[in-house]
């Protein structure tokens, strides 16, 4: 993490330390509350401190009771000017709540609205624990330092260090699945993901972002507790399904539907984080380097089938095309 | 309500009056979690002391830190035998935790896991405010009378003693809408539900459970706040979308979808609640009527669609059909 982020985060956490919190808020849109969801799972897991994730706007029309000065909200805008989330940060304010943001802009209204802005870093040749996740899972733990205090976030502070080292390899072990997936599935009109557990953020994200925004293929993202409790009647032959396998607590969600599927459907992509390379990694790291890692393969697969079907990533029709 | 379910809630109240509740935890699987999804959204709002829903198995393997001797745990199950759902409960219990189920069998696993059971009738004649939707309420409303102590719950509580009269009226009214639906939409391959607030679980388990279970249909339920952060880019004239669209807090949300959404497709169906009469229910109980209504609205298209498909909603391919 550069100096800049850790300058950031320490000042928050100072801050921070002279709070008591009652209750943690998450709240974003789109991709960014996805980015957020992974803090959700993590903070649920391991404090006894509640936390929600938000819909900006759903935080902001319908407004949880339980915001105080004694919360802490954190949200997140890549641009910084995503109104609802600018929304929502001023109105944590005025609540009193304590306020951090991550933002790629600083300056920008959401940069401005936040009390601890936190700057992340963007583009093809950052290294990977200074980009957003990096950057959120750097907050995270600096987070349960404060709160919780175990050493083991400590450890998990360090073990991010290695992440971009992680993610070269990674790339390039799964270039060539990536691209046979991509020239594979490039006809399919839908494609559904599943995950469970810290992973629904990214699988939440690549179907709605990646695959119903950036490509007009339709999709759903189906939480593995879910499946067989009304989605996996969906089955078939021809339909297509990624499932991002977890090494966390609830990878025996996702067996009970790899095990499944695999009979039923001749297009499961199965993204299995126990075949990264995590030894130099320690145990207690390990979940949250794999889920960072599915995303980068995961971003990789699209960018296959994007070149396939010759819809780059860049183009819409509605956003950035039009008010509404 | 009938005296049996009264006599199951009230019980209930008078063991929760003499506990310290410091998180309420829903957690059931599939529908029952969709029905339950609308406590998390109503405790939110309304009480400070945090809540969260689960789907049962990410409870049970990724159990949250905040479960303990003053959590109330509130699962639900038709069958009463979904065995995430009874182990999620007896976990509940292991914990110390206060457990009341919601179900359709007395004596089945689940109502036997439970320390307060609630049953709720289930099929055609019987009177709205005894099925699932009716009682989970009529739970929810107890529960805010001992936790929150307005007067307003019970105002809540004997609006929903006219709920039957107006499921009857309602349904009436919306039947040749619904039976027109179901005949333009029979040839669509994908569906896509969108709502916000207390709706959510609503237009979860349309997608879920009617068309992807019971339809074979694709489908994705998108809440209207996030519909703009990436799943709209998906939109065109035969794109088809139900939006359930709120009388409660978030209905500018909706209103935000509708506006975009009628330009771009010609297969958007509105189902507004303001369309329903709702003018002899006090207003504090108006949002919370019109959850069920819509939901007795949906059944019916569904039930249309299914028709004129010649798939019953009674048919599956997988459940009931083998071991998974």
């Amino acid at each position: 993490m550069r100096q800049l982020h850790k300058e950031q985060i320490e000042t928050a956490m100072a801050a921070l330390k002279e709070k008591t919190i009652d209750h943690v808020y998450f709240t974003a849109c789109g991709g960014s509350q996805a980015v957020l969801m992974a803090g959700q799972y993590l903070f649920d897991k391991e404090l006894t401190v509640p936390c929600h994730v938000y819909t900006a706007n759903e935080f902001n029309y319908a407004t949880p009771k339980g915001l105080s000065e004694n919360s802490l909200v954190i949200t997140c805008s890549h641009s910084g000017t995503t109104p609802e989330t600018v929304e929502a940060t001023k109105k944590a304010r005025e609540f009193g709540a304590m306020t951090i943001c991550l933002s790629n802009e600083e300056g920008s209204p959401l940069w401005e609205a936040a009390e601890y802005p936190v700057h992340y870093d963007w583009g093809k040749d950052v290294d990977a624990s200074d980009l957003n996740k990096g950057i959120l899972y750097g907050l995270l733990f600096n987070i349960l330092l404060v709160l919780d205090g175990s050493k083991k976030w400590e450890t998990c502070l360090n073990e991010f260090d290695k992440l971009n080292d992680l993610v070269i390899a990674e790339k390039s072990k799964f270039e060539i699945t990536a691209k046979e997936w991509g020239k594979n599935q490039k006809r399919d009109k839908i494609i559904y993901t599943i995950g469970s557990g810290i992973n629904y953020g990214e699988i939440y994200s690549t179907a709605a972002c990646w695959f119903m925004e950036m490509q007009w293929i339709n999709s759903n993202a189906i939480h593995s507790g879910e499946f067989f409790h009304g989605p996996f009647e969906i089955t078939d032959y021809d339909v297509p399904f990624i499932l991002v396998k977890s090494i966390g607590d609830t990878r025996f969600l996702d067996q009970r539907v790899e095990d499944f599927t695999k009979k039923f459907s001749n297009k499961l992509m199965v993204l299995d984080q126990a075949d990264f390379d995590l030894e130099s990694i320690d145990s207690v790291a390990k979940e949250y380097i794999a889920a960072v890692l599915s995303g980068v393969v995961i971003r990789q697969m699209v960018e296959a089938i994007a070149f396939e079907r010759g819809h780059s990533l860049d183009v819409r029709r509605y956003m950035w095309q039009m008010k509404y």
